[in-house]
């Protein structure tokens, strides 16, 4: 069932070890999905749950943690020897007499690391504040620091292999935007909107099946077409809502997201004001962002260019994309704002999204974006305008 | 867009503080997303940056507290008064220079809270480490507890309409197991019958449409089956497959869920006898299940019929369900199994799903449960048996 060699993940297992050694880290507990993913194949609904990778120095291969069910998918899905597969009992699920990391610590100084420079996900949603209580008890003479993402920045550069992944995720991205566009209609209840946006990125192309993505379709309209996160009801669309659609192409687990704005019914000055601005702005970004250049540059193009029309955005415009499980699309490592100094590299992959929002009225056309040895280029050929229907 | 009477939220809120005067809880900080949800209606996929509502006991109304851009949300779906509505600016977002947890602490102070009884969510998804460590330096003198689910003890009795709308996605997974069920296919790729799930249950009915479910299709196939969280590929349904659906209808992140299990091709003996042992013991607990039982005494029922055969199995056979958001539609609170000594009552909704799970076998059918006044009744009526196709 893996989805690369595995020579791939061993590399990126070596990468992290390296990451690891560089700031004396002997021991990695990896609790975001994505980077268990990205380090073992390990691929399952079951992060409702405590599980874990443990990358150690001391150890050739991670060791997979979790719940005794679902060690069954690590065998199948993982390139781990089965010996590094362990799983707690159930009687440790959701329960306040015993807590899966009490588990993991007796698995740590079983395996002689009870004392050893633990690295943790501290803000990763799949590490709770219980989850370091309880390692803390557990292990009461080890040294705990935060990993500050650090898989995920050796997950920042892609390789060829995942470059082909998001270019099939953008493929999906094609066909599923322009089946959405085409189906939307005064009168289309916003669920049966919704039904469609499913269908067409999970059925994907001929060639690419869709996986789910880790945001589900944000579709806000009307005068809520501000408030960027709403989903969807059951009422209708009407003649003169803005409709934007954020969605994503997923192929196994990597994702190409984008936006567009429809306007149905003829579009206001306000309207056709902003559009002109953010694609204008957008169009810079997208020429200027090249290897070499760093995140906050490219977020000032951004910024100088609504700068002529007194304008001002308070919110990032972007972010890496690429690999990952709900409740993001996004890597948690880049962002486009000032005060970020990451450099481009050559595959990086990245989502601008200059979104317009306001109380009642917004705006969103992004792009994702994959950074080629001289230049960015859309994953996703799609027209950038605006669409009046 | 409020989905329940103004009137019912304020006596969420009130039965929520009445259960913390009891405990000595000043302030609540609720992040768990349903529960925020619970008490104020708001909505939107904003979970993914920090975010929460505070319940004080000295505050009339909960305040809520988020990011920038999602405030816009908050302003339309929550009852909240607008100035009970706070927001933290975009340079706060995944940064490592400062924590959405500091703003908080200054609003905390701000209010006269720095020094009371708080309760946080210790074990919760959007709850993580770092939460707990910039909260802690923020507010160094208050005393912290774990709220160990407060609110979603509160929840776990529903109102008329809770159970009204449990019912209206019991609808939606008649229509949808059905629709699915007919879709199902030899030679029908994975993807594309995720794709049909995915329509069907979106679309609803005529009457109610269809909300996201909180955790997608699941559907381990074939010596897969037994792999109980793997969701699809793009491979192609084989003739002899053993197929498990395990789906929910939702209405308004109010989820009906349902797993049946299907046969491509006449069925196995072993598979014959594994459902036919788990629909006996699953009609036991359904005939047995009503108020004034325990979860312990429900699960034994099943325990006991499985001993008449010489098995046994390892994992807990239910829980609480209804109001959630990703990564799970459990509700975190009652679980069905040896020692949970929970007292069913009338309007609790719960998930009994005895999967039996082997290396390269399983059988899941399971029914989401209303607790009525003598009994308990299938929120979704549909044909318990092994389809065979």
């Amino acid at each position: 069932m893996l989805e690369f060699s595995k020579e791939e993940y061993q590399a990126r297992v070596a990468n992290t070890k390296a990451k690891m050694e560089e700031r004396g880290i002997d021991v990695m507990l990896v609790t975001d999905p994505a980077n268990m993913n990205y380090l073992t194949g390990y691929n399952a609904w079951s992060f409702y749950v405590h599980q874990m990778v443990v990358v150690s120095l001391e150890h050739e291969e991670p060791i997979w943690i979790g719940r005794f069910m679902d060690a069954i998918a690590a065998r199948k899905t993982a390139w781990l020897d089965h010996d590094n597969i362990l799983a707690y009992s159930d009687k440790y699920v959701q329960s306040h007499e015993r807590h899966p990391m009490d588990f993991v610590a007796d698995v740590l100084k079983e395996k002689g690391l009870g004392k050893k420079n633990i690295a943790v996900e501290m803000d990763n949603y799949y590490f709770t504040a219980q989850c370091y209580m309880s390692l803390q008890k557990g292990l009461p003479n080890a040294k705990f620091e935060d990993a500050k993402e650090l898989v995920n920045w050796v997950r920042i550069i892609k390789s060829d292999m995942e470059i082909r992944y998001m270019k099939r995720a953008g493929k999906i991205m094609e066909k599923g935007m322009g089946d959405a566009i085409d189906f939307l209609n005064v009168g289309v209840r916003k669920n049966d909107m919704a039904a469609e946006i499913y269908r067409t990125f999970t059925e994907g192309t001929k060639e690419f099946g869709g996986d789910y993505t880790s945001i589900v379709p944000l579709m806000p309209t009307g005068v809520d077409a501000g408030a960027c996160h709403l989903t969807w009801t059951d009422e209708k669309y009407k003649d003169g809502d803005i409709v934007i659609f954020e969605l994503a192409g997923c192929y196994q687990r990597y994702h190409s997201p984008m936006s567009r704005t429809i306007s149905l019914g003829k579009p206001t000055k306000k309207l056709d004001d902003t559009v002109k601005i953010t694609l204008e702005g957008l169009n810079k970004v997208i020429d200027f962002a090249k290897p070499g250049v760093t995140a906050e540059e490219v977020e000032a193009v951004w910024a100088n260019n609504l700068k002529k029309y007194d304008m001002f955005k308070e919110s990032r415009i972007g972010y890496s994309t690429g690999l990952n499980y709900p409740p993001d699309w996004g890597e948690g490592t880049v962002s486009f704002r000032p005060g970020d100094k990451t450099v481009l590299k050559e595959n990086m992959t990245i989502h601008i999204i200059p979104g317009m929002y306001y109380e009642d009225f917004g705006v969103e056309i992004s792009e994702a974006l994959h950074i080629t040895k001289d230049g960015a280029k859309p994953l996703a050929d799609f027209e950038r305008k605006l669409f009046v229907k």
